[in-house]
């Protein structure tokens, strides 16, 4: 039986990014479409989705770290729309839609993805989200470290600077434990956090979100080369046509495919170590991310 | 007599930020070395010295604000790194020196400005510099807000889309008001905040900030204009190369002149009504911004 996706996280996730989210009202109303453009576009809101399954996880009802939950799609969404720069990976379709800048111009692109990256903090910084104000402030600080250059930004250079040679497997490592990696071990450890787990527990967790966004790279890399366009939403093959750094690339497809399987083991392995918690869920997410066709 | 600049408020911070800046020994190097080019490349950290300012103002000693106040640096930085991209102004000289995409290329730019960003609010995240952590939420949300849409990037966007065109006297100030003025006065209002300061004599420091950033606008125009290379570090008349909206544009030099000092009038008789507090400092920076020379 295939795993299945977490549909009602994800939409109280998309719920609340329509709630949070600025309107295209406000002014200068080009930016908040330009912001609105590439966070409305679809997806599965996966990190998010891991916020939420984390907090309840650890007793915590979803809704109340829904924008610690949002201000991580807010991050991820700048990531993408940068990524997506002419100077950077010059892609100019995502998800089936043309790219931020396409639409809007490299400027304002540029800017839309700051004024993201501002407004996630923003968010959490206004949301009363638990009675303890010194688990935001951690919570800030995992996010802020997570996408700065300790996390994605070290990863997305080492990925800019590796386009176009090949790699070892130490740099591949690196790109994808940092530019997507932290990300996702962060979505979970806030989770965590804010829903009180203790240290011990919050160390399981990071193990487990780690091999998951491992999990989801590789499955990310293979996806590239065999999907269909119709169903990735963005230009098949693209990785390999800038001689990106990828998984398939440097182990082939079949070997791609176990160490895929492997992530999602440990994943889960990590999980039956968490005494007296319910894991099903977020075992249920590892299956998922190892099968998922887009 | 002409106004000091408060230098020993400077050192201070020129100090801190070599203290608390991750070094270029941190992996992967070009990142870090992008960023401390930008970052430590002169200037007269303007927004910093203003927080250590204003939260002695209010009773407070300025070491404890350091680390907030160096955010403001990191923030700023990132925001010259952006503005000086060829997306947007274009320029290859800053403070007499090459700009960072000319030194590290476009994409390492556009990074390095994002983990400059990331790392203004880690750092005010993993410093303690009060008692109160609902005050650093606070202090989060001021950056925040003051930084992306609702502030300078939207001050920014209004530049963008202004250039090569007559604007009208609401847009110029909109654009003044947002892409530095906000930054300007979240650096005064997070140094009150920090420092404890009641909502009333809040209110009264943002009136001054408000002021104190126009007028340090207007005096930034007019050295495009007249001000020499050498002094200014950046290439004279660039504004006006590109048509970007500016105050001598729009007012000619002598009404520009008059508004920079009813512009320091309004800073400085707004600290009149701070009652009990030594706001002769505040007093003298206002002073400075009016005559200052480079």
């Amino acid at each position: 039986m295939r795993a299945i996706y977490p549909e009602e996280k994800r939409l109280l996730v998309e719920d609340a990014l329509h709630r949070f989210f600025p309107s295209e009202d406000n002014y200068p109303q080009v930016i908040y479409k330009a912001m609105r453009h590439s966070l409305f576009s679809g997806g599965k809101r996966f990190r998010p989705v891991l916020t939420l399954l984390s907090a309840e996880t650890f007793g915590c009802a979803p809704e109340r770290v829904l924008p610690t939950a949002c201000a991580i799609e807010y991050i991820h969404t700048y990531s993408l729309i940068h990524d997506d720069l002419p100077a950077i990976d010059n892609d100019d379709l995502r998800r089936g839609q043309p790219t931020c800048h396409v639409l809007f111009g490299e400027d304002i692109a540029i800017l839309a993805g700051n004024a993201l990256f501002a407004e996630a903090f923003y968010l959490v910084s206004a949301k009363q989200q638990t009675d303890d104000p010194l688990k935001i402030i951690r919570v800030i600080g995992e996010l802020a470290s997570a996408s700065g250059a300790r996390g994605m930004v070290g990863g997305q250079v080492m990925d800019v600077l590796s386009s176009g040679r090949r790699v070892d497997f130490a740099t591949l490592n690196f790109i994808h434990t940092h530019k997507t990696g932290e990300l996702i071990k962060a979505a979970a450890r806030v989770g965590a956090i804010l829903a009180g787990a203790s240290e011990e527990e919050l160390a399981i967790i990071t193990e487990y979100a780690h091999h998951l966004g491992l999990a989801f790279q590789i499955t990310d890399d293979i996806l590239d080369v065999v999907g269909e366009t119709v169903l990735f939403g963005k230009k098949i093959g693209s990785d390999r046509e800038q001689l990106k750094p990828t998984f398939p690339g440097t182990f082939g497809l079949e070997r791609s495919r176990e160490l895929a399987r492997e992530e999602m083991d440990k994943a889960k392995e990590a999980l039956t170590r968490l005494k007296d918690k319910d894991t099903r869920a977020l075992a249920n997410l590892a299956e998922f991310v190892r099968e998922r066709e887009s």
